[in-house]
Formats: C-alpha cells, sequence, structure tokens
C-alpha cells in the first residue's frame, strides 16, 4: 500500500521513532516490527529510544526535540536518570525495567549455587580437597525486592529446589511478604539473601552492618542488584569475622571496584564485573521490549516499564 | 504389643536387618521405620546395608552370614562392585541409584552456569574485568545417559531455562532420545554436554577425541558421573587447541586427580573433588531409600535399585 492509499481510507502515518546516539540494526527493525517508522532525525521524531548514558546529551537532545511525548531507556534501573533529575522532564518515561530478569536471575542462582559449592575454593585448588558443598535443595532464600522481574523469575528458577521464598519489598502485598523494615525478623531464619530490589533512597545501605549481622553464619549474601544497596565497608567485616559465610557481589559500590580493594582475592567472596546480563544478552531483549511498546503506543495502549518518578523505579 | 501376642495372632517377627561395618543411627532409624528390626549380628540378619567399600571385607561378611537374602550398597554407581565380580553372590542386590539424583543435578548445572558464566576467571580477578557470559537460557543440553536418576532430575531444573534437552542413553525410548552410537550427529548442536550415565564397558573413554571434535568450540563438557567416561588426555589436548570452550569436572581418571597434572589451575577447567553428593547430603537420602526398601521387603513389593549386573548398573 502506498502512503498515498493509506492516507486516503483514514490510516495514520506510522509512529516516527529515531534511536541514539547511535542506531543499531536490531532496534530499527524492532521498531518498524511493531508497527512504527524508524526516523534517524529526532527532531522530527514522537518518540525516542535512547541507548546513552550521558544525562547532558539527552537533555540537549530533548530540546531540540519538542516533539518527541515517548522516551524508552536502554537500561533497567533507572536510579543514575533519578539522581539526575531526568524525569522531571514532562513526557512520558519508560525503561526496560523486567525485560533483562532471566539472565539476571540465572546469574543469581549461578552465583548463589558457586557460593553454596566453595567454587572459589575449587578454582584456586591444585590439588583434591574435601567434599565440602551444601544444597540449594529445601533451603530458604531470602529475596530483596522480591517482586520486580528479577525476583519473580529467580523465584521460578528456585521452586524446582523446593526453595522457601521470603519476599521482602516496599509494599508488602501477599502472604509471605515481608517489608522492607521486617529484614531484622526475617534474616535470622535466611539461608541465602539475594538483593534484587531497585535503587532508592529507602534501599540504599539496606544491607548494614545490623542487617549482616542477623544473618545467620552459615548464610550467603547475592547482590544483583546495585552495588550501594550493601554496606560494602560491612561487608568486609562481616566476612572478616564469619559473621556470614559469604558474599556473590555482580555489583559493588564504589563501582568497578578498584584493584586492592580488601574484597578481591578471597575464596569467601565472588566478584563479577557487572556481567549478569551482557551486551550480547541485551540487544534482543530490548529489541522486544521496544517492538512491544512501539506496538502499544500505536494501538494507544499503555506502555510497559514506565518509570514511576516518585518511587524511583 | 509383645513377641509373644505378635506370634499368636499370626503376624511375623520384624525382618532382621544388619548395618555394617559401621551403624550410623539415622540408618537404624530407618530400618525400625520402614517395618524392621535392627540386628547387630550379621550373621542373625536377613537383609544387609552395606557402607564399606572394601570388597574382600563385604565377602567375608556375606560368607559368615547365609541368612543374607538381599544387600542395600550405599553407593549410586556399581562400576567398582561390578568390576570386583560382589554380583555373581546369588542374592538380591540393590545400590542407591536414583536416591542421590538431586544433589548431583544441581551440582552439574552448578558447573554449568559457572562455566559459562567465565566464573574460573572471575575467581582469579583482582581488578574488574570484561562483561563476558553466555546464558542457558533456550540452550541446547546433551545429556548423555540422560534417562537415569540425575539427567531425569536435570532435566526437570534446566525446563525453567527452556533449554532443548537431547538425551543419549544405552537404549532410547522416547521422541529426542539417541543411542550412544548417535553421539557424533548429536554433539555438533550441543552448547553444554553433560555426563551423567554409568561407567560401564560401553561408556568407559565414551567421550574421546572424537567425541571432542565433534563439539562446537563455544561448548562445555560437564562430567558427574564418573571419571573414565571421558578420556583425560584428550580432554587436555581439546582444551589446548580450543576444541571445545570448558570443562567442569566433579570426577576425573585418575580419581583423586595428582597434584601438577595438567587440569589444575586452569580457566578453562573447574574441578569439585567428587563432591557433588557429600556424606552430609547423602545420609539422610540414603535412609529414605534405605527405609523405602526395608519396607517393601516385609511387604513383599519389589525393591528399588535392583542393580541389573548384566547391564552393569
Amino acid at each position: 500500500m502506498s502512503l498515498g492509499s493509506a492516507r486516503e481510507v483514514g490510516v495514520a502515518p506510522p509512529l516516527p521513532v529515531a534511536v541514539a546516539p547511535t542506531a543499531p540494526e536490531v532496534l530499527v527493525r524492532a521498531i518498524e516490527d511493531g508497527g512504527g517508522r524508524y526516523e534517524p532525525d529526532p527532531a522530527r521524531a514522537r518518540a525516542l529510544q535512547w541507548l546513552g548514558k550521558d544525562a547532558p546529551a539527552l537533555r540537549r537532545l530533548l530540546a531540540g526535540s519538542p516533539g518527541i511525548e515517548w522516551v524508552q531507556l536502554g537500561g533497567a534501573g533507572v536510579d543514575t536518570w533519578a539522581a539526575e533529575g531526568v524525569f522531571a522532564d514532562d513526557r512520558t518515561w519508560t525503561c526496560a525495567k523486567g525485560a533483562y530478569s532471566e539472565p539476571v536471575a540465572e546469574h543469581a542462582l549461578a552465583l548463589t549455587l558457586a557460593l553454596l559449592r566453595s567454587l572459589p575454593t575449587r578454582v584456586r585448588a591444585t590439588s583434591w580437597g574435601e567434599q565440602l558443598a551444601r544444597t540449594l535443595y529445601d533451603s530458604h532464600v531470602v529475596i530483596v525486592g522480591g517482586s520486580g522481574g528479577i525476583g519473580r523469575e529467580l523465584i521460578r528458577l528456585l521452586v524446582a529446589f523446593r526453595a522457601r521464598v521470603t519476599v521482602v519489598r516496599r509494599t508488602p502485598a501477599g502472604e509471605g511478604e515481608h517489608r522492607f523494615e521486617d529484614l531484622p525478623a526475617v534474616l535470622p531464619g535466611a539461608d541465602v539473601v539475594v538483593v534484587a530490589c531497585a535503587l532508592t533512597p529507602q534501599t540504599r545501605n539496606l544491607i548494614d552492618e545490623a542487617a549482616l549481622r542477623a544473618m545467620p553464619p552459615h548464610a550467603v549474601l547475592v547482590n544483583v542488584a546495585r552495588g550501594p544497596v550493601v554496606d560494602t565497608d560491612a561487608l568486609v567485616r562481616a566476612l572478616d569475622s564469619g559473621t556470614i559465610a559469604g558474599a556473590g557481589l555482580d555489583v559493588t559500590e564504589p563501582e568497578p571496584l578498584p584493584p586492592g580493594h580488601p574484597l578481591w582475592g578471597r575464596s569467601d567472596c565472588l566478584i563479577t564485573p557487572h556481567s549478569a546480563d551482557t551486551p550480547e544478552m541485551i540487544r534482543p531483549l530490548l529489541a522486544g521490549r521496544l517492538r512491544e511498546n512501539v506496538a502499544r503506543k500505536v494501538r494507544g495502549d499503555p506502555l510497559v516499564g514506565v518509570v514511576d518518578a516518585d518511587s524511583g523505579y
């Protein structure tokens, strides 16, 4: 059908969507698959997929593109954007929250199993060792932020191990769900504690010295959320003193963790460089989210992953 | 009820079961829970739970205990007992096959995820690194011996990752199942190959140089079965030449792997000391199996885990 005939029968022209600062082919295709049209010039676009990390650059682009009603961010967490105040701009903001849950939950499980089965010790071994390992079956896993996408996916993976899961979140809704303030009561029963919440003023340093002391000595802590949710110095002390058995961190504070930091090179701490969801894993997942949201925007349906500026995620 | 009154009403005296060379309390209790009676003297027993690894000692005990009709072995694999020829003794032999499937399947998953997510490299790191990781979601896993207890449990764990599973076994039964001879055709499509079969004359060196060469360069090999199923020298060459991406081994040939062996200390090989199922994990599982089998013997039902001396497992 030519554009002319589309106009004749009253079909709206396709939604023009820009992608910046660069436009990978997979995202251009996602826009078209969603029923939109890729628009190279942001000044002529009504929507923007933003892939950068630079807030001033985004602000400059938006200042020159008054037609952009909706901005899709590439990341799942928006704490840095919230801190930069970008959400004060009166447009619709969506992020990729929930889109990367599968690889991140998988990474949380990988770190958990690696700690329970002493893999850091095994990796360093140069001879046969003792049969030291613990099982995840029938264990008790506390998920901080367990109602988000990562938490829900992790629960799905843990079901196969008959793990008992306790969800701790901002606003408990269901049975067995607790609020952040309940952590001191919940943590003493944990075998594994997984941090999967958004970083907000309320969750910053949520896992502090008191929380670590509330965990039993055999428990392990896994953080796949944001580094500042855990008090790093308190964690070092907790590991040094045997307050907890180990930690698996895909995120750290500071991040990147500098060489020489006391968390490097120890058998009770496994650090991965924010690699739970690599660019290769993210690309098709973001494309799927963008296609979905373009289709929703075209249909006039509510978008997925709308940022709640007040709660910060 | 006294033994006298039991006799009066025709109730059979409880099955006398010995446990040797030592008798842990948990197994004595399992016998009683199953409706049997713990008998300290094997010469007066009708069944034996054998916990030793010494075939001559077992033979001596059985020679002096003609009343023992049934021997329950503590291990899941019986390759060493078959090699010792103990099954020529005309009694019923059961082993713990299937009883330890959960922790062993869990270990196979832990090794798989650790390799896919480059954890050996991470453990050795002393500074932030590249985001190198691969995902198990939607991957293709080939399970050698996938119809046994470990294989079936692993399939259950892999379902959550939407992994496509191909089972390779001695006697294919269902759709998507292949025989050992089909490995050259199956392996080129594998992302992960898990060895979970019994060690028999047919499976010894099943993963040889040709099998390793049939795997794609990004594939990883995990062995939670028996060391001799994999040709160790061929594996070293395959890792050295990049024929496959990595190996996770809970069992080795020779075992224990001696210090100085070329498989130690490399980022593409993760070795655990036959710790998939530790004594602490095994104990309650063996107790459950013994309780179950004592109850079956008392009722006259077929026992679980009967050894097939001809097939060697």
